[in-house]
């Protein structure tokens, strides 16, 4: 009798000799791996592994790529979309890349860091930090996401309007690709133009071109003064134009240029312990403005208190609260962060993650909530986020006593239609900050012209010609 | 008897039907279309076209990949690197895209601009100043190269260390792709992850992936301050480390450092009219740094009268002229922009552009020159250019009384392989900023790594099979 081991089991052995039991997550320890940040999906991989090194991870994807084994990268699994979730087909591996977690270089004349993919977000910070630099991505999750994470999904967070998305903060990338060869651009360079710029394939890709193994991040000089205000406005557009003031004014120093409605600071102050809305008076609509500036001579305080004082004249500011400490700042800013959570406790919210030219947003704001009210009627508007990027979280709640599922099972598809289709309309994206995954794929046959799509799976084709790397994700299949 | 047409000579018909007499130049009037800017290469197309709209350069692309004709895009023809140039095979349409010059949208509310690729870009800077904007991208030959050749070459210039290359400067592009589609992507979005970010396909890929025909631009707010001053610098290290002090102090409102060694203001001395020098006393090495900010209340004056007197301490700054008008201003910089003319004046310079990681600048300036000085004793070398970017021109002229041609044509081999080994192997570029062209492909070849080569042999031929794009370009030949 003969025992037939197929190419795929063969592979699957060589791999867990190879990674070894300290690099090997049994299936049934596995639950953080296997289920998405907000449960949407659980994944069943023939295989969790967790190499040691960016070779490790190449032997990995080698020996995958060659027996028709598919490779799920995963960061700190704190995606929206279930990007780092595999499917439920039994013969994918679930590559984490949280052994990869050394600092390899902070660079302080070239204002650089070279790290690895496993290194949590708020760790990269505070390494720049005690350098006496700032790395400006700023998210909710930072103190669990990798930077490998947010760099195959670019994100974006609360300082792009100044410092720009993840994309923007890279200098070199090393990756691993779908045949398992590593690509070696781990340059720390401003200026390169030898050939094409082969890191940007691989940025915001979410794994499905190479895995990034590690990168170059640009860092900046820190922050030396910063001013924060919780600006109560008369309208969208009027933030809209007290922005744009604000940057003039303050020589762009605005890194921060967050909007919520009167419903979210409610609902922030009902759930969040401690919360408490500055004003005495209630109004409509808020800003929450930062400003920060590595300069010893600036005059922040100066330039905040003449672009509130320009923006009262303009009837865009009905009143403000301006901190005075690090404590007070860090309450304004706890009203805008903990929006997510306040919702979770009212129920849960119907997301869409979407942006529009900046010029636009009032009218989107405006049309975007008239066309939910015609389609759901009962549903509660919660749409706040980065108004300073054109990115709103356009977000809506179930009607009170009823179950966010059951309520927007019936209403959903007429909502999403609403929002999503005005945002298309307008020149805007249906996936702005929180990526495609899996989740989202579907909306981008929907979204995306035809001669996108056709150039996504060109690529794909180009550099993944088996389908090796997390499959399933963001390209969507060609119509049949 | 039958007249036999070839599809080419079909194609070729069909277009100069299309496109009429206004949009064809004929071949001998074509001059300043078929040589580079260098004088380096005349090529000989078939025909050169100026399609007046996209639609327009979109039938000629089709035409073309149809009948095997090859497509040559050409902005303001000022490249550096013979990338505009057709080879003299006489298969190939030279596409100007000069008559595409609309400016479609100024928005001042998102900072953006929307114009086509034929927009000179000084026309692109005065439309953003007219609007209260600036459009920071800066070069020697603003006045007549054209937006599109910008992006697709990812120009640098003496604004990168702030703003980036031009790559960080575009939301949005529109492109003709291989087969004549148009590929709309002029999005105006500061978020956009809906699949992978398609435009960064054309940037910097030198027509070679796709023909640019329009942009949406990233504005910033404008400069109301500004202080520029030469400063006489111990030495490059020096230089290095009052740059990092420098982006401390001033907020990161550092828009210029710009490196001078004492042999290039002596050649502008000589060689330029009314080119001064402002010490009494000779220095060794110079940097020009300028600091500029939109801030109305900042202190810029402040800030760099502080920044000098930090780097006089320390041993980094020996003496400084700070410009006290616009005049004297101008007189600063023109020290600086005037090196190239007066390297032409001085019988031409053999040119490198080079870049390193800013902490190895020192070492490769030492070690550059000693290799060369071994190599070609009698070369004088002017080494000058954007320290705070890395990038270095790092240029040799010939001994007083011999010509360039001659010198270089016994020397160059030796002086090049010392300086792009020695850049390579610090971690460097050999093309930092002026792209690849015809003339640098062989660089790539010989220093990039062989899985940069296939990624770019794979991204050609997925998006371009038929090898239509300004062939010979960039992308290197596979070793047979």
């Amino acid at each position: 009798v003969t025992t037939t081991i197929s190419p795929k089991q063969q592979a699957l052995a060589a791999i867990a000799e190879l990674i070894g039991d300290a690099g090997i997550v049994a299936l049934d320890d596995g639950e953080r791996y296997l289920v998405d940040h907000r449960s949407l999906y659980r994944g069943r991989p023939a295989l969790i592994v967790r190499p040691a090194s960016t070779a490790e991870v190449a032997d990995v994807v080698k020996l995958c790529n060659g027996a028709g084994l598919k490779v799920v990268p995963q960061g700190g699994n704190t995606g929206y979309c279930g990007g780092a979730t595999p499917d439920t087909g039994g013969d994918a591996v679930l590559l984490s890349l949280e052994r990869l977690r050394g600092v390899r270089e902070v660079d302080p004349v070239g204002y650089t860091m070279t790290v690895e993919a496993g290194v949590v977000l708020a760790e990269v910070q505070r390494h720049a930090e005690a350098a006496d630099m700032l790395f400006p991505l700023s998210l909710g999750s930072e103190g669990s996401c990798q930077i490998g994470g947010n760099l195959a999904t670019n994100a974006g967070g609360t300082a792009v309007l100044r410092f720009g998305n993840a994309r923007e903060l890279v200098l070199g990338l090393e990756v691993v690709l779908a045949d398992g060869t590593v690509w070696n651009g781990l340059r720390a360079l401003r200026k390169d133009n030898a050939g094409y710029d082969l890191k940007q394939l691989f940025l915001g890709a979410e794994g499905t071109l190479g895995i990034i193994t590690a990168a170059v991040l640009k860092l900046f000089p820190k922050p030396r003064a910063r001013e924060t205000a919780l600006v109560a406005v008369a309208d969208v557009d009027a933030a809209c134009r007290l922005l744009a003031l604000a940057r003039r004014e303050s020589a762009d120093a605005v890194t921060s240029f967050e909007y919520l409605p009167r419903f979210a600071l409610d609902l922030v102050c009902r759930h969040i312990e401690g919360a408490v809305d500055p004003f005495t008076e209630r109004h409509r609509h808020y800003a929450l403005i930062e400003l920060s500036t590595a300069a010893s001579a600036a005059r922040l305080d100066e330039q905040l208190r003449s672009l509130l004082e320009q923006g009262l004249e303009a009837g865009w500011v009905i009143d403000a609260a301006v901190a005075q400490s690090e404590a007070q700042r860090g309450r304004l800013w706890r009203l805008r962060e903990s929006v997510p959570e306040a919702q979770r406790a009212e129920g849960g919210s119907f997301k869409h993650d979407v942006s529009v030219p900046p010029a636009r947003l009032a009218e989107f704001l405006t049309r975007g909530l008239a066309a939910v009210a015609a389609a759901a009627p009962e549903a509660r508007a919660c749409v706040y986020g980065h108004i300073g990027d054109g990115n709103l979280h356009f977000n809506f709640l179930a009607p009170p006593g009823q179950a966010l599922k059951d309520f927007f099972a019936s209403h959903g598809e007429r909502v999403s239609d609403a929002v999503l289709g005005l945002a298309a309309g307008l020149g805007g994206s249906v996936c702005a900050e929180h990526g495609v995954g899996q989740l989202k794929r579907p909306l981008l046959t929907r979204y995306l012209d035809p001669v996108s799509l056709r150039l996504m799976r060109q690529m794909k084709a180009a550099l993944d010609p088996n389908d090796t790397l997390n499959p399933g994700k963001v390209v969507p299949p060609p119509v049949p």
